[in-house]
């Protein structure tokens, strides 16, 4: 499994990447999926993969040696291409050229294939922009409305992101909330791990302002996750208990509750009763609706 | 979709329940999703399914007609089950008697036989216990070294389970807590949504203790969901930025980093920097590790 998420923000983009891959529980290694292209002054990528190792390897491989053009017979690397639209785009062709030719083999020995990236960077004169690519070589561009993409395992750390990021936030607490969003992540699965790279793309600055590897027991992120995890505490605490009471069940109004029950259309209380039937019957349940 | 979650403490079970369901985002409708069955001084039951309707209502209402036993030819209820190890057993059974009758069909309209229940409660002079039962019709059951089940969209509620319940929380902490969760899956996923029905059933009360449904604009779930907001937010804004700097690349040492490209073996940055072959080289990028 794969956790990467990159960030669109007014100052620039934040890409983070774990580095943990698995074949089994019981094979894990490290390989890094965050890869970083600078030509200062010309151009700045950062390229993050999800999925099978295999493809999204040699996809790499692929937009390194370059990709024939079969119109106009040049080879297209990743770094040459003039834009980056065209750039998400030849990461597409290369995803769909190891679909070609790798996808029945992995078939038959029921491995899917399944790839995604992320990429993120700016080419002299044009837009910084920010894509996530499919398996299918299809893909998306980050906006503004909702400033970041996922691959990978996405959802433990989607919540923080949703509520912390938006485009005005400042870069470096772009990627606070980033390293946040990988640490829920990690804590809830064991395939998402340690090392963490990033990178910081500054918008027109044209190179990598920020390239770093956290390593365990790296003293910020170590403060970061406990200073989050004694605040969660700390915030679920003060949150009172709810105040829904123990009330007789019988003085309350009969309210109308939607039952699974299909053949019945009863109140799913009067339903449920007929569960005991044939038995001292069970107590019809009302919903309760104490004030507060 | 569906959230449930079932949390078992010492003082006793909280079974938490959306209502949501849809055919697709434009088929929205509400069902009630957590059964209660309660006899009290008896027994009590709580029964919260994920997955096909179709499959869950049917297995509900098999299990409210009764399943003959071949072996005594008696008609077997969920609620007449003498333990809930036999009930979480019947709940299986009726699954597994969907399965042979519709799965096929489904299958052939290319749904997936896709359910899941969980079933907590107590029978008299017998333990508290509480159950997750699969599409197969297997079941595991809670211990108190993770003292809750999810089913549905589990993955967005499961951090803050992770963090915060454990077998010695006082049973309406573990209420407040489940709504938390429940809240960050409402929050990323549309599918799940209000109302949101709850049961707490105390240790050995025989009886559920609180059956209630949170309506939407509901004060104390409302007042929660705004105060664990404004407590992330705060707790977020309270870690200090990342202390990465920004560094000159070249003043520092190489150091080892895996690579993702399989023929070269060669330094991450080393391989990506082929990647502008044929260009003005792209400047070697090297980890930083900049002191905190």
């Amino acid at each position: 499994m794969t956790y990467c998420c990159g960030i669109l923000v007014r100052d620039g983009i934040v890409m983070i990447g774990d580095t943990r891959t698995n074949a089994g529980l019981d094979n894990i290694s490290t390989f890094r999926k965050l890869h970083l292209f600078e030509e200062p002054g010309k151009r700045v990528m950062a390229l993050a993969s999800a999925g099978n190792l295999s493809v999204s390897q040699t996809v790499v491989s692929l937009l390194s040696e370059g990709i024939e053009n079969l119109e106009t017979g040049e080879r297209e690397r990743l770094t040459d291409a003039p834009t980056m639209f065209q750039a998400a785009q030849r990461v597409g062709r290369a995803v769909r050229m190891v679909h070609d030719s790798d996808s029945k083999f992995m078939e038959n020995a029921d491995i899917s294939f399944d790839v995604s990236f992320l990429l993120g960077g700016q080419v002299e004169g044009r837009r910084l922009r920010l894509f996530m690519i499919y398996a299918a070589g299809n893909f998306i561009e980050c906006t503004t409305d909702s400033p970041y993409l996922q691959i990978g395992e996405h959802k433990y750390g989607k919540p923080i992101l949703d509520r912390a990021v938006n485009y005005e936030t400042d870069i470096y607490d772009a990627l606070k909330i980033g390293l946040i969003s990988m640490d829920s992540t990690m804590r809830s699965n064991l395939a998402v791990g340690l090392p963490i790279d990033m990178a910081v793309i500054r918008r027109d600055a044209l190179n990598i302002e920020l390239n770093y590897r956290i390593m365990p027991g790296e003293p910020y992120f170590t403060d970061l996750r406990e200073r989050w995890s004694a605040a969660l505490r700390a915030a679920h605490i003060a949150i009172p208990r709810p105040p829904y009471a123990t009330r007789p069940v019988e003085s309350l109004p009969n309210d109308g509750i939607d039952t699974v029950l299909p053949r019945t259309g009863a109140h799913a209380n009067a339903a449920n009763a007929q569960l005991t039937a044939g038995q001292p019957p069970a107590k019809v349940l009302q919903q309760q609706n104490p004030k507060r």
